[in-house]
């Protein structure tokens, strides 16, 4: 799908599977459909279903950015920190409530400040805290036990039962994500048919349609909870006016949410190379009419440019010949 | 060539090329052995030939140590930073001589130092500084331009002539490396064939061969100076006793110089990835005997658990169905 180009060689390549699936089913695909891949964090959104239709967001009062946030991978952004931190003090929970464990930042200002400061990073840090965060708010919203993240789970036990609904398919199994949460495995077909679920879905559908439609809606307004400054994410949702909702996932996922055409799309590079997993969504979304080539956020992961150290050009990323057609 | 496994499943891929070269040439391949690559870092021996041939290393009495840094991408630890320091000075350099860029160190000592410090990285702290030095001092003892990193300079016009002597063939062509040095592309079995030379050279040879021998001894000595604590180089050639020298490139590129076996071994994920090109090194140390696969150093790269922020066991990575065979 994807090549990365240097001197005016080929010098690595990226080959994947890839579906869009529109109102009417699978439209097209790449590679094999039915590889069966662990979405990781393609799936948030899935993952915030019961957050929504167990009554628990709104019992909390619980916004849009709230629910990007419970979507994101964020890159551990003040914002992103304290966000996190208040709305567990809303719950009358603090962060070793959290399964989720610690990491350090990617974002570089509180990176640093926490290295100029002496401090550890804490689990508000790890991209998923948002995630977590909105775990928390069913389990307590439902009375359950505090081990949220183990398999059995009452609040795991609904992000399985809602994963097979939406993809259409029986998990076939799951795995620990970096996170602790189970990832269940699905198709790239059962994910894209979830993601055109979710496109579809209305406000003034059944309780799961406006649930996804909200869900799409707080992702495609704040792109930078969704991520952060300089990511894929939030700059390729920047790009798109706000109107499509994407999310990547560990391992070279990427998924996308395309509500005008009711269309989703969900593709995994096999080698888990996030370069990849950025050019060949790039690729698929500007084929979709939905991202401008030229725009710099598009030219950054595809057609663009590579710099080194001294700003000197090495090369460039490009899509592989015939894709995405 | 490598499987990365998650939950029981196979979760991503990486496919390569890889070339064992002995004494009596190619002896087996994967992939197709005359692809043509870059071989960027791992290289480094070849580029610090000029160094010795041209006398430059004796006439400013450099040591094993120094040669090892010359064939490095290390991490930017404050031993490695203050050892090129030194080096410039001897000869009467200092860092804006460099012509590597600067980037953070990966080292997270001297990082975070650094960032208290509220210092930027130098030059110094480029992985490739040590090369650098070496470049700098065959340039000072031919009396050429500053330019060393131009293609056309005589120091990369020794490289080239070196290049295309060890591995036999014509360079197909050049890249500007991530250190903004040239770097010549030559298939799998070319650089093969480059790494049994150095494996089979000896201290009683011609120029050449003396060369080859003394690069190879210092990079096996000193596997702290050729990488850093942590990193695959380092561990893997104290995990072989010092008797094996190990190079990663980037872009997933990996050579083995084998002196007791006179053979050489080079690898290519096409992908990319250095994950795939680290465990795919350690199946073929482990297969040409001398890594043994139970080590700490091995088991991390190959076969052993990965765990995720809470510890958690999550997956592992092996080499695929008959690789190596």
């Amino acid at each position: 799908m994807v090549e990365a180009w240097r001197g005016g060689l080929l010098e690595s390549t990226h080959a994947g599977h890839a579906v869009i699936w529109g109102p009417g089913g699978m439209e097209t695909a790449w590679g094999d459909p039915s590889a069966v891949i662990f979405p990781r964090s393609s799936c948030k959104m899935i993952q915030a279903l019961p957050l929504l239709e167990t009554g628990a967001a709104d019992a909390v009062g619980l916004t849009d950015a709230h629910l990007a946030l419970a979507c994101a991978s964020h890159q551990g952004e003040a914002r992103h920190v304290t966000m996190a931190g208040d709305w567990l003090a809303t719950l009358g929970l603090s962060e070793p409530d959290l399964r989720c464990g610690a990491h350090e930042p990617l974002d570089r200002a509180e990176r640093n400040r926490l290295i100029k400061a002496d401090e550890s990073p804490c689990q508000l840090h790890n991209n998923c805290s948002g995630k977590h965060c909105g775990f928390l708010t069913v389990t307590r919203h439902l009375g359950a036990g505090p081990e949220y993240v183990e398999v059995d789970h009452p609040l795991q036990r609904a992000i399985r039962a809602a994963t097979e609904d939406v993809t259409g398919e029986t998990v076939a199994g799951y795995g620990i994500d970096g996170c602790s949460a189970p990832n269940f495995a699905m198709s790239i077909a059962g994910l894209a048919r979830a993601m055109q679920a979710f496109a579809a879905a209305s406000d003034d559908g059944d309780t799961r349609s406006r649930a996804m439609h909200r869900l799409t809606r707080a992702m495609a307004t704040y792109p930078e909870l969704v991520a952060g400054e300089g990511r894929a994410c939030t700059e390729l949702m920047r790009a798109m006016g706000h109107k499509v909702a994407i999310k990547t996932g560990a391992e070279a996922v990427f998924v996308a949410i395309l509500p005008e055409q009711k269309r989703g799309i969900a593709l995994k590079i096999v080698d888990g190379g996030t370069r990849g997993a950025e050019a060949a969504i790039t690729a698929l979304l500007v084929r979709a009419g939905v991202l401008d080539p030229a725009h710099r956020a598009a030219q950054k992961r595809l057609g663009g440019k590579q710099t080194n150290w001294r700003g000197i050009e090495t090369g460039w990323v490009q899509a592989a010949p015939g894709f995405p057609g």
